[in-house]
């Protein structure tokens, strides 16, 4: 039995392609004591990981190369070394981009089973419970608010978007295609939804926005944070997910101009935040999600590719926006 | 009886300067039912008046030009048709540069007589209040926590640094010359004082701040913002005060790099706010400001001008970072 891997052969210094990735076949890894053996099921990736690459201000320690990819996985365990971990029991656990892996019992998290186990990495998940803390915590929704989310058809935007209808507010998304404004509105309860590569985006999204806007849930920075900066109501949040306009480049953008003056002029508070500070509180968001998964309030998108050496396009397409919701790969049943 | 007023005749598109003010002589204004005619005594000027001749972005609506220049004075009644405002009583009031100004009964605050009326122009007005909420409210402070504060000897900042060390904090100041830097840390306490006008300015910065920021009061945004965001500790407070560095030119800076991924990374939280927002709470700040100024931990300094001619070249001075605490302009006894 050998094991598949997916290691990064160089890191990026502009744009991520396939060539810093390569596939290699090395000996199956054997648990040992208080360990197990994970069957990798499916893998998620998110623009993050990107980040992660970047080697230099990323809260993700660069990895070297050489190494296998970095990821969550959804897996079973096949072999068990550990007490109360059976075989057969179905874990979240940080395996990467490989068939099987290795883990300490304390990096596993048993699931519940039932359903598509991928939704582990979804709306169950680093996506959903991002969006749960980021705009409940941070954003502070109050009904009738105006909330805008960028990247709105992506893993974490399709979902903070639903959360803020749930609240009571009015929603605008802003998405990288007509056909993701039309599945915000039509199928996920967005009351508008805007393309920001439409030639007329600066004045449609003026208009989306006229009242202004009490929330932005921002998960790209750039031009949108921008735009969003200057139709901030007074006492207004900016919660601070994620910069994916800038991953993916050697040359990120200089911030938005009118920062600082119109964080005071309009006493604007902006914030970043990362989900693992809230670990003690996920049980919390993971009952509430449930509970609006089940009565159809909330519904968790996922696109998925095949197969484990489809990973890296799936990541790459991933960057250049193709994604609708959480992206999954499937490497097993 | 005439009244002397110091007037906007045209509006700066760059830099400040003598040019864009003149004085008039106009009759003597006279106090209707219900309100009392001030004589100002002492006027101050705060960068934040800049800002309100900018016309965009700002709190304060850009004044027209032929009108009197706007700002805070401490006056006294010398004529009242107001009752319970007695001919003699010291007031603060919105005066602007002019000898004389009638005001309505409730656009004038009583202040405690005793001490140098000057005062309530400085550590017990504006100046004193925005440093005490601006630290306290947002920022924070904890004993044993790094505090960086920009303009530091300026109105704001030497206040603001002086009761970070009373809440326990190291204290670092950025100020313009090596002499203010001296006071900050030989008269004020300060721990620490960086010139940033010093050609080696960044490694001082970094050398001072090297185990890491937990609170910067923004009093400047531009290159000194820049440099704290990079050395902001995780779940640091950023407390967005005021952008001097942006207000007396016709092309303000873009935003600082790493905004905001340095924000998400580091899980910093950036917010600005106006005193005005804190007014049902000013009877509580100068409370604990008199204290500590009478106990001798607070030391309020402010430099003057004597006389309402010099009105113009105070702030044209104060702008360039000519004063060292709140800047007075006396204009009677």
């Amino acid at each position: 039995m050998q094991n598949r891997q997916i290691v990064i052969v160089s890191l990026p210094t502009d744009k991520l392609d396939a060539s810093h990735f390569d596939m290699r076949t090395v000996p199956m890894p054997e648990p040992g004591d208080g360990e197990v053996l994970c069957r990798t099921l499916a893998l998620t990736v998110g623009a993050g990981q990107r980040a992660g690459l970047q080697g230099s201000a990323s809260y993700a320690a660069a990895p070297k190369s050489g190494v296998v990819m970095g990821g969550t996985a959804v897996a079973r365990i096949d072999a068990s070394n550990a007490d109360g971990l059976d075989v057969g029991t179905l874990v979240t656990c940080p395996s990467g981009w490989q068939d099987y892996a290795v883990h300490k019992a304390g990096a596993v998290h048993v699931v519940e089973a039932g359903g598509d186990p991928a939704h582990n990495l979804g709306v169950y998940g680093t996506n959903g419970l991002t969006a749960y803390f980021g705009l409940f915590d941070l954003g502070e929704p109050k009904a009738g608010q105006n909330v805008v989310v960028s990247a709105a058809a992506g893993s974490v935007g399709h979902i903070v978007g639903q959360m803020a209808k749930i609240a009571g507010c009015r929603v605008v998304g802003v998405a990288g295609s007509d056909e993701k404004c039309h599945l915000l509105t039509d199928d996920l309860g967005f009351d508008t939804a805007v393309n920001y590569k439409s030639p007329d985006f600066r004045q449609e999204f003026r208009d989306a926005c006229s009242d202004g806007i009490d929330i932005y849930f921002d998960n790209t920075g750039g031009e949108v944070l921008g735009g969003a900066l200057r139709r901030m109501k007074p006492h207004g949040r900016i919660v601070c997910c994620g910069v994916v306009s800038q991953y993916d480049t050697g040359n990120p953008a200089p911030g938005p101009r009118g920062i600082p003056g119109l964080l005071v002029n309009n006493r604007i508070r902006m914030e970043g935040f990362l989900v693992f500070d809230y670990a003690d509180r996920y049980g919390e968001a993971r009952t509430k999600m449930r509970e609006w998964v089940e009565s159809g309030k909330l519904k968790p998108l996922q696109d998925e590719f095949h197969g484990l050496e489809e990973a890296p396009r799936a990541f790459i397409d991933m960057l250049a926006g193709g994604n609708v919701g959480t992206r999954i790969i499937r490497v097993a049943e």
